[in-house]
Parts: structure tokens; sequence; C-alpha cells
């Protein structure tokens, strides 16, 4: 498949101000990408997309990412069935990092330990703390 | 200055489940941090942080990042006044991510280029469009 090709802004305040979709793709080809809960608004988990998980996120309306230790483009809940329907899509101001919203289906959970948020530990004293 | 030391996880369970904090920096040194504000839920920003940000956020209870444009450490707010309060800090599930709940000072934004948060801009119909 051939990557998909999204523009290059011609300078700042195209980059921060245009309407012109126009990520800045690291070295790696990926953006930082972070889920969030469409009705909690909790913050499920952190990922990366390339140029086609991108594309085919905003093709399907379903969040697809990078998988960095695979490889390879991961349409998220494929195999979990936490597929995420996203309900919004935005990107920061200088276009390198994406935030959706989602809707997980299946369990309605995230993360693949079995908590519904990857985030389920809390930094305490310098020791984790399990807290949903 | 001495980078501060954090240990590496053992094993997957430890790194999952264990309550050592253990993050894995990437081959940069660095951690994706994305801070939300602690009372409206909204993403704020997302950035980056190398062993001496994750410590002194851990040490003083304010929000310190990695700078990668200008490659430094780098207090949140240090010039803009938008000093961010840290009120939780979590980690995710293999510990390559924190989520920080901030209670930002100033003007109580997050971005430079004026808005609240640096995610200002919805992707609608392929386009940008600024919506806070």
């Amino acid at each position: 498949m051939t990557a998909p090709a999204f523009p290059t802004a011609p300078d700042t305040p195209a980059l921060e101000r245009g309407a012109v979709l126009a990520p800045r793709f690291d070295e790696k080809g990926l953006i930082a990408a972070v889920a969030t809960h469409a009705t909690s608004g909790e913050v499920l988990m952190l990922a990366w997309m390339d140029a086609a998980a991108l594309a085919a996120t905003l093709a399907t309306g379903e969040a697809h990412y990078f998988s960095r230790s695979r490889q390879a483009l991961w349409k998220k809940g494929e195999t979990s069935g936490q597929v995420q329907q996203v309900t919004e899509l935005r990107i920061d101001c200088d276009q390198d990092a994406v935030w959706l919203k989602v809707l997980p289906g299946g369990d309605g959970g995230a993360c693949h330990v079995g908590f519904r948020s990857c985030f389920y530990r809390v930094i305490e004293n310098g020791a984790l703390v399990e807290r949903e």
C-alpha cells in the first residue's frame, strides 16, 4: 500500500493557525496519539500513528495506530474487541500530536492488562499504586 | 547535573503490575507526557520528559518537561507564568508514558499560541477548524 501523503505546512502561521491538516511526523514517521473516553474524559491510552494509521482513522472513524513493537498498522480492538469509535479528533498547535475522543467497544476498556485505562497506577511517594 | 537514575523493570509482571517506578525512556531518553486540566479534564498539551524532567516534577510538584527543540530541561511556565501544579501523576501499563493532572497558573492556559489547550483545532472533513 502506498503511504498516504499529507502536505507540509509552509510556515509557522500555516502550521499553527491554518486550516490544512499538515501533521509533522517524526524521523520514524510517527506522531503521538492520546485517546480519552468520549463521555468520562478519562485518558485511556497513549499510542502512535503513522500516516497510514491517521488516514485509516479519518477514513473509517475507528482508531488505528502504529504498533512500534510489531512495526505494523494496528486497528485497535481487532483482536480484543475494544474497537474505538472516534467522536472527535483534534491536532495540537505544532501538529505533532493528536487527541482522539473515543467510545470503546467490547468490554469498554482500552488496556491489554485488563484495566479500563492504561493509566491505572498513580505515582505516590515514588512508588506505584494501582487505582482506577 | 548527573541524570537521576530510575531502575529497569526486570520482567513484564514487574513492569505492568509492580510498585516500582521503572520508566522506559526511548533511545533519546524520553517518555511522552500528557497533561490534562485537573478540574475540567481537558487535554492541555502533549510533551516529553527525560529522567531529569520526571525527577524534577516528582521533587517539586510542578511540571517539568524536556524541550526537544531546545534540547533542554524546561519548567513549564518559567517565562509564561503558566506553571503547572501537579495534582496527580500516573504512568501507563508499559511505563513509557505519563499522565499529569495539573492546575495551570498564570492565565490558566497551556499553549504558546494563546489558546487554553494546545488542541484547539478539530479535524473535520479533512480540514482543521479552530474550536475551544
